[in-house]
């Protein structure tokens, strides 16, 4: 198996990625394809002790910044790191690629050199979110901003595949993100998607709302890009504003001080929930390839568990039971 | 000055309704018209002592439960709680409306009877946030789903003017909610409204991402009334989840419990950041009269708040206002 891994991705590359693709060579004994400027990947190769055999790297000789505008990178950077290696994906012996690059990019790239899968129109990113039971699996989380019914169908089946095969839930359960729980809630596109899922999606469990996404009710939750951006970022947002306001208050209270001190430190298990680290990436369904998004600030267990979750991905045969499932 | 108080409205009617407007009564020496069962109005007003020439009752028969569809409500629920108060508007000597009961029947009776605003096509529902700084006003959370690119407009108009004169923020930033920062993201529908607002809207900062929701960044933060319950229902849901989360993992280790006490203990400020009650309610913007919607859970606190913000509404003229912000 050999995982293609865009060595120029993301705040922190090369020396994340090429860190993190090491620990997984080892760890999985998986070959990786380093994609990218070829001096500065041997310059970080040169850090490690490894297998040879099982790293491999292709020179490409363009980089997409991570606030470029998708559909220029795609027309002025034909040889990116990006487009190099999703072009590898058309040789079967290549059978994955991960970017914690340019999103936009990638979603772009992927659509233009892998194509759709059989069936579908649109892609989606699907996001791991913890629970307070297990995880769900969140879908689109900003790939298609303005999804209509049948691509929201076409995320349902995915999904339930991904969380089926890749995040191990038996029969994950379908819900659908809306303003109320009722059939009936939402405007006329929402409505219509609901219909859809009744009747195409086995484990539909009708509607979830917003304040459900993280207790663990529902196992796959569909919703379209713009909503899905705003929620996972908007959780981003009041964390970190919570953290600020508390770590604020702590300061001025020696009491309250000691008992931030005393609940960091026994909290490991709590925080290791939260931990977008886990997961290691967003998986980008619908194209016809396995390709998988890091979070633009991923550290080298980031990629590590990237790359494990796209070996699930392939030895599960994703593609083939997504086309199977949207189908149906 | 006459505030009319829907006293069956909410998980705590009537008791926590009518414990609320004593204390308003008292601290703010207003009118207060409690409107509803009269028999139960009469039963709660004799735990209290206070200045009886500044409460009056008027007895509407029917309830409105909270879980029942606005559009039954309205039909068959004519002499409820919520549309008698409503229509007592229409008399000059009743200026502002509460009610903490179900908000679909609200908004619904409050377009019948009272119509819309003048240039003004549908009603939106604001709420106050928290921020790291200060407040933000959020609108629209969640009356108007299906918002077209004017109706975003107009509600920038109204927020402008609410958080100006009701939240006292001298000028007011208004921010588009988006998917990203940059001009030219979002959908068809976020593109013209981020052209209209650029022209229309003076103190329009552009979009605002929603990680940037609490951090204080914008002082009017608008989106369709989708989007708006989504964000604030997930900003819900992540802090009760987060909080049973910690909560679990506390009771398995002492120092960590330890930890969490001292906390809780010396956090008041951040929690009284983050207590909903301290603003009273959400106005209903749009509709040609001063209407508040409570939380369903409102305290007496809540309620007394939410009084409060009305009568600053009614003294700084907030329709009249907003007729003007919206022609220019």
């Amino acid at each position: 198996m050999k995982i293609v891994v865009d060595a120029m991705g993301g705040d922190h590359a090369p020396e994340a990625i090429v860190a993190g693709a090491i620990e997984a060579v080892k760890e999985f004994q998986v070959t990786v394809v380093l994609v990218g400027l070829k001096d500065k990947i041997e310059a970080e190769l040169q850090k490690y002790q490894y297998d040879q055999k099982l790293v491999e790297i292709i020179h490409a000789p363009e980089v997409v910044g991570m606030d470029e505008p998708a559909t220029v990178s795609i027309r002025k950077k034909k040889d990116s790191s990006i487009s190099e290696g999703l072009r590898l994906l058309k040789d079967p012996q290549y059978n994955a690629f991960i970017s914690a690059g340019n999103t936009g990019a990638v979603v772009a790239a992927a659509t233009i050199y892998l194509g759709m899968l059989e069936g579908v129109d649109r892609p989606a990113i699907g996001t791991v979110l913890p629970t307070l039971k297990n995880v769900a699996f969140l879908m689109d989380a900003g790939a298609n901003t303005e999804a209509k019914p049948v691509h929201l169908l076409h995320s349902a089946h995915m999904a339930s595949v991904y969380a089926r095969e890749v995040l191990s839930i038996e029969n994950p359960t379908v819900g659908l993100l809306n303003i109320g729980e009722e059939a009936g809630k939402g405007g006329t596109s929402t409505k219509e998607t609901y219909k859809l899922m009744q009747e195409h999606v086995s484990n539909f469990t009708g509607n979830i709302e917003a304040n459900e996404v993280y207790s663990g009710k529902c196992d796959c939750i569909i919703c379209d890009g713009f909503v899905g951006n705003i929620v996972l970022k908007v959780s981003e947002g009041l964390m970190e504003n919570t953290g600020k306001l508390i770590k604020r208050e702590v300061k001025k209270n020696p009491f309250a001080l000691l008992g931030a001190l005393l609940l960091k430190l026994n909290l490991r298990q709590a925080k290791k929930l939260v931990d977008y680290s886990e997961y290691g990436g967003a998986p980008l369904l619908g194209v016809n390839g396995i390709v998988m998004i890091g979070h633009g600030r991923s550290s080298p267990k980031a990629i590590k568990n990237a790359i494990r979750a796209t070996i699930r991905e392939v030895e599960h045969k994703i593609i083939d039971r997504m086309i199977t499932e949207v189908k149906k």
